[in-house]
């Protein structure tokens, strides 16, 4: 079955708005095992877009539109797509109650504007928005169905789940079951994941790779007869992928490094607190993104100067000027210094030139050096040497910092 | 004339890349007055690629086609090109030599695998590329010019900046002058802006909205005869906005809040020291991705507990009791606190509940207080109520926090 998604929008078009909503159908119909085979995106203009229909009417078996079913005067899909199936707009009756009734909770009443909303194309099959007011529908032509979504993209997942992905495994009758994960790897460049991965496919599995900064995402689908069988494929797959990756592997369910570190820390009832100086509070803003976070995370110090770094956290002016800011003993210092005034179970210190001033011939822009703090790990700190821009250090900083966390705590260092 | 935009790859119709260059393109080519008429992508496939060339051709002057000009075997662009065009593929010398030089350069050798890369069609002109390893190339067809660019942005947009975009300036002799601005706004929610600005449209000018979070960005494009033409359109606009916005526009160069609080800082020679509770360190990574930031950040504190906002903040324990840690006393000790412990002109504290837990009937998830302490302000604070998950919750608060100290800074408050 060949599948066109046609996004429609003026602010698509000049790239004021990203086509989120094509990324995130791309991903989870190639995920079911559906092809998704052209993808044409158009503004609003009624010549045009009913082109785009007949082109894809004439190429696709099932085409999903989304957009331009609002009511201001540049919604213009329901009017094409009636001309286009050669029928007359009508009141339709379901529509208009639903969206009486949503007004009705937010105390609104329906305007002349909205109404235009509710007046379907004759003979359409009717998909209620439960999730907004604009309603969508499906109509057949020529053996090739149309759905006709809203462009909110809260609105479209919705729709797309409840309705859209339903009536095209039904179109499919023999379409195999399928299971979904998102795999998660540090510390290998996008090659080296692929080539520890060399030979790993295998029937019935479907294994996308995606470079994220420095993680190596592998979004891997199973399909089988069964939902148990694509379940069975997935645990084979996925324990094949963790012998060849080990530590590497840090979720195989989607979780953030943050997340996996939070998890860790909360299991093991341990507190952590931060002293950063180049990262300047994007580990700790990273780490307070996790709901809950407040129960592990005590304090952090962003100690850009040197002041800061002795009069906070006590780290001795003779240190830094014997080592420098950027050192292995100013961090170790650093992490010691803010775990004693958090009092807390791990104290991690984070010095580096994130650039694109401040680097020396011994120094260079990207020397960081992170330490960490614990009972289990005893004061140790490594030294890296990143490439990249100011706000690319930060966040290669940081990652591995939460990265040689997570190590520690796993009782892998 | 109608341009088509044509990307290709199987990694964008799975989702799992973001189709960022069409997003650029589409950005550039509208803000130069171009139209761009329609976008298509298709995965790696033979069959579907040249189907979509033929449509392309069919319906629009200019196509520009994006990817599979690679050396691996899922490139097949160039080959369906010259099938497409009905002419053989030849070895172009010049891009040869231009490969040669730049595998020299990095002390790599020409592989097999890599002089498919230099076959190209026969009579096509070639875009040599100076960015990256694969040539392009553009080529006419029943007078539709394709023309041929590989995948990797930064090498995408450089030729589009250096070759096509002239070219299509040449195909249309007539075309305007142009001039761009990004403006941003912070403060007014969309519609109003758009009430604000309504009748502000002229002959000459365009205006793209954007809604960037809390920010309301207008992308400003001025077209005239000659380039000063267009500028003092651009101008006088600039005024208009400006006297229907006010304060509420930011900038109109395009740089982010922090940029612009920063170059005040500097301006004035103050410096800034933060005492984050619920952003959680957001507002110091936020400040310190400015490069130079160091001139004017001293030192930030996350004080997630409250044993932090009294022993490293000397917030008295007496008043986090008698008015909760989220108040406006705890938060103005906080900002006296943390200019004191660093010296700095400007002292800032925030503390709310950014949720999902935490909140009270008394004080909901949202509430969040900020307080500013300075010689130009005096010590003040302001009460908010945000609506939003956790990570929207610190980013409004960090973005009015900014906003707030611009706002101190230009005696506005």
């Amino acid at each position: 079955m060949r599948i066109e998604i046609l996004t429609t929008g003026d602010e698509l078009m000049s790239g004021l708005t990203r086509d989120g909503n094509f990324q995130w159908a791309g991903q989870t119909l190639t995920g079911l095992g559906f092809d998704v085979t052209y993808h044409t995106t158009v503004g609003d203009d009624k010549e045009i877009l009913e082109a785009a229909f007949a082109t894809a009417r004439d190429r696709a078996d099932a085409v999903i539109v989304t957009g331009g079913l609002g009511p201001t005067p540049d919604d213009l899909t329901i009017e094409v797509a009636a001309d286009f199936f050669n029928v007359e707009l009508e009141l339709n009756q379901a529509a208009l109650d639903m969206m009486v009734q949503r007004f009705e909770r937010i105390g609104r009443k329906v305007s002349e504007t909205n109404m235009k909303q509710v007046y379907l194309p004759e003979g359409c099959h009717t998909l209620l928005n439960k999730w907004g007011t604009a309603p969508g529908f499906s109509f057949e032509a020529d053996n090739t169905v149309f759905f006709f979504l809203p462009g909110v993209p809260k609105e479209f997942r919705a729709m797309m789940e409840e309705y859209v992905i339903p009536e095209l495994k039904n179109l499919n009758p023999d379409m195999k079951k399928s299971c979904m994960r998102l795999v998660k790897t540090f510390g290998f460049p996008e090659s080296e994941v692929a080539q520890k991965l060399e030979g790993i496919e295998r029937d019935g599995v479907k294994l996308g790779y995606r470079a994220h900064f420095r993680e190596i995402h592998l979004r891997v689908s199973s399909f089988g007869d069964t939902t148990s069988e694509a379940q069975e494929l997935m645990n084979e797959f996925l324990e094949d992928i963790h012998s060849r990756l080990g530590h590497h592997v840090f979720t195989t369910t989607g979780e953030m490094l943050e997340e996996v570190v939070g998890n860790i820390l909360q299991e093991k009832s341990l507190t952590l607190s931060t002293a950063e100086s180049c990262t300047g509070g994007l580990l700790s803003h990273r780490i307070t993104n996790i709901p809950g976070s407040s129960k592990y995370f005590l304090e952090g110090v962003i100690s850009y100067s040197n002041q800061a770094k002795h009069n906070i956290l006590g780290v001795p002016m003779e240190l830094i000027e014997a080592n420098g800011a950027v050192s292995a003993p100013v961090v170790e210092a650093m992490a010691k210094g803010v775990r004693n005034l958090a009092g807390s179970s791990i104290g991690v210190g984070i010095s580096g030139i994130a650039g694109p001033g401040g680097g020396t011939t011994e120094k260079p822009v990207g020397t960081v050096f992170v330490g960490v703090d614990s009972s289990l790990s005893g004061t140790i700190s490594r030294e890296f040497h990143f490439r990249g821009n100011r706000e690319e250090i930060k966040l290669i900083t940081v990652l591995n910092t939460l990265y040689m966390i997570r190590q520690i705590l796993l009782n892998n260092v």
